[in-house]
């Protein structure tokens, strides 16, 4: 049996221009759930932004869960007379797009290749769902506002790393409601961040101060932040935490803070004159997507038993005035936070008020707790960039440089989706994903060798699944120093797109 | 049968105790061959280095190379009664250190396991010079004047990339005469480095200057000034150039020209305010090591045709007093480099100058062209480190991340080693090895993972070789960020050091 939680037939598809509709005879559930939402809502919940994330998140899924459906009616048809042009009003109708008609024609010899058909629509959606992203922004919000108060509270870069986890890709734009482009967000197994991967990030983060003023200017008090989102599960902690620390918390929150303690020690030991850098540890509860925020003291060192639940503060806050309810948050802090610096203060407080919008949409679009609680990412997203992900359980992030050294994250997320796909006869889809700067010389070709790199020792490590169509493969590239959509350099879907290099 | 050429027995070795000393009742050639160097030297010539250098380079090499000679005599013994003791006197003789006694004590149940006990001896070897290396600097030269001189000739920061071939991995120390510890050295094959990298030390580079002032301020006029030195062959041009651009020198010239610039262009496309690098090219003969520079103009555009040899030079002012060899250096430059910057014809001229002695060095310890113009390295050096190699094919290097990346250039040690060793019955002994920055947390025990997943790469990528006994790998970490000596973490000659993560 397919996941038909995941697979159920939505109601709305891209149409063929990629721009969203309603499919025609459907009730409208957006505007069914703004209207629950706004009766039961909490003082400081941004209800209309909440409706327009919901649609977004409502809207991409749809795309993708209304492949499975799709495809199997369009399976019963296949040896019937007038198959390919019925699959194509089908496919038109359902999924906004026409099938490719190289594969549909050789149906009639045996049967459809349904795993080369079903990664084909993956992948189509996948592109549309970016050219959508990087053409109409549909995630937009103003950054400038978030960075000067950034720097008001002392921080000229904001630096997160959250678990690679799929159920944490939405933490940037839906938990924190951070401007995702004012952010950098780097995912690893366990929130475990490479400690030399950072340093380079804060080089080049100091260098750009001291040459050309920005964010802020090198004398000026601020400095670079660095934060650790970990997980775990209110409902089921025992097996819906985090896979990288055996689904316990205090593991996973103690794993985090040692990493970040050990990056600005490589701080203050790799650079004299004082450099330094200021840390945030927060906690996620992936079913219900509130987080906790463990205070700093004034020495900046994190207590991890101090800490402030944001479910707690909605509970306690439910009833407030908005202003009300903001003194209690920063009461709340206050009592906490022993000499905790006004700025770090003030942006603790931002992060706790904004996720009280983000428990407010879980209740509401999702129930108390969502229904997926576990895995349900609809594809692996492997290499550097996926900055158009910003949903919850789209993607298994497998962040990386080659699978040499990825090997062991790679293995989790084709174990995942064993289960959701293989068990079901239907195969892996990843993304092979670099993004390159499209103003350094060969960049674009070194993305693209990479690409095709990581593919071909990628068909080597999980050969067996490649060999059976289980393991399919769509190569791309983005230039990310400008707002350019993605380049698409090949797919396994049309053939082989890489040659072993032995 | 061997390449008795290499393999020859020499007269020197290290003491146990890893001095070196000449072995009794043999004539020093050290003191024959200066005595030769004196007759007939070029007026610019550092005789006294040049006795300091070959001493060094004849004591290392011979060193590697007694050991085949050593075992062959060992093998004759391996059935007789009183082997072991015979075995570790002959050892200790010949090679300054005992053989281990397990490998031994095997020999009476079938015969000794040779391919282990030459790559034990071969990585003891390595061991013992990279001890010396690194305990009392053998090839130590005052590199604080050498610093002052560069930036008086504009530039705070020399950085070369040579190509990966065994034949230029003394470029620095030997060829162009330069303190190795003031240069940076990195090298790629066919000396196509890596622009990303490359920006990183950029930038790594000009925080340094703005936040400490070294090595020269950030208002001082000075650049960055990156290098190429590609080689050829004027002996056996058409076989014995560069294999990665198939011994096509203008080709190889070319290539070195375009990703200079390719650099220089993405300095000045990803980082604003006339940002900028500057630029140079030298080729290198390494029948003779000879080298040729090729003259930037006033802008810093470089024409391949026109070019200063040293061969040249080393010709028309062997008969001048030093001070008209040195004028005729200076004023070589002079009409040929139109408008060239002073600093940069400066440091041309040393470069030259300092090219002579290395030019006598050949010519008199080596006969006018290397014995050995093509490969000839005695272990391939997998990774990132080896600041101790300074000399001429005693290493195949390969710097890399990862094998995934860099399997290219490891096939291409694989094969050399083949013909070399393999082809003989000998293995291919391979050092990986991963330098780290000892004040960054947790950078050793990265190190060490790092070894580790590069061997395990290696054994599945040459899966026969390493079945067969005909690969063997030690493994090294060395904490760089002090003068430590290196930290040997396993070898493949006491049994499995890696497990499959599989």
């Amino acid at each position: 049996m397919l996941n038909t939680r995941r697979h159920q037939n939505r109601s709305l598809c891209w149409s063929q221009t990629a721009a969203p509709v309603a499919c025609p005879g459907v009730a409208d559930p957006v505007r069914a759930a703004t209207r629950r939402a706004d009766a039961d809502r909490h003082p400081l919940t941004d209800s209309q932004e909440n409706a327009r994330l919901f649609d977004y998140e409502q809207r991409v899924k749809s795309a993708f869960d209304s492949i499975v459906p799709t495809l199997k009616r369009i399976s019963a048809l296949q040896h019937e007379a007038d198959f390919e042009s019925r699959a194509q009003a089908m496919a038109r109708e359902q999924l906004g797009f026409e099938l490719p008609e190289a594969i549909l024609a050789d149906a009639w010899v045996t049967q459809l290749d349904m795993r080369r058909l079903f990664s084909w629509c993956v992948f189509e959606t996948y592109h549309r769902f970016c050219d959508e992203f990087f053409s109409s922004d549909p995630l937009s919000q103003p950054q400038t506002d978030f960075q000067r108060f950034l720097i008001e509270c002392g921080f000229h870069t904001l630096d997160i790393s959250p678990c690679a986890d799929g159920r944490l890709a939405h933490v940037i734009r839906y938990v924190l409601r951070l401007p995702y482009r004012a952010v950098r967000r780097k995912s690893y197994a366990g929130a475990l961040f490479d400690i030399e991967d950072s340093l380079s990030k804060w080089t080049e983060t100091e260098l750009q101060r001291f040459r050309e003023g920005k964010p802020s200017t090198a004398d000026a008090p601020t400095r670079y932040l660095k934060a650790v989102a970990y997980h775990f599960s209110s409902t089921d902690p025992d097996n819906e935490g985090c896979a990288a620390h055996a689904s316990d918390v205090r593991r996973a929150a103690q794993a985090g803070l040692q990493r970040l303690q050990a990056f600005q020690q490589a701080v203050q030991n790799s650079f004299c004159c004082g450099a330094s850098i200021d840390l945030l540890l927060i906690g996620l509860d992936t079913d219900s997507d509130a987080i906790c925020v463990h205070l700093p003291d004034g020495d900046g060192n994190i207590d991890l038993d101090n800490r402030v639940d944001a479910g707690d503060i909605y509970d306690a806050t439910r009833a407030l005035s908005p202003q009300r309810a903001e003194q209690h948050i920063a009461d709340q802090i206050r009592q906490r936070g022993i000499d905790l610096p006004e700025g770090m203060a003030r942006l603790i407080a931002r992060l706790l008020s904004n996720n009280l919008s983000q428990i407010d949409y879980v209740r509401h679009y999702h129930g108390a707790r969502y229904q997926d609680i576990g895995h349900a990412e609809r594809f692996i997203g492997a290499g550097i960039g996926f900055e158009e992900v910003q949903l919850r359980n789209l993607t298994y992030f497998a962040y990386l440089r080659t699978v040499e050294e990825a090997a062991a994250d790679l293995d989790v997320g084709v174990k995942i989706f064993s289960r959701l796909n293989v068990a079901h006869g239907l195969p892996v889809p990843v993304v092979v994903r670099y993004d390159y700067h499209g103003q350094v010389p060969g960049a674009r070709d070194r993305a693209i060798q990479h690409c095709r790199r990581v593919d071909s020792a990628l068909r080597s490590r999980y050969a067996d699944l490649a060999e059976r169509g289980l393991l399919h493969t769509l190569l791309v590239v983005r230039d990310c120093s400008a707002s350019h959509r993605i380049e698409m350099i090949g797919s396994s879907v049309n053939g082989p797109v890489t040659q072993e290099r032995h």
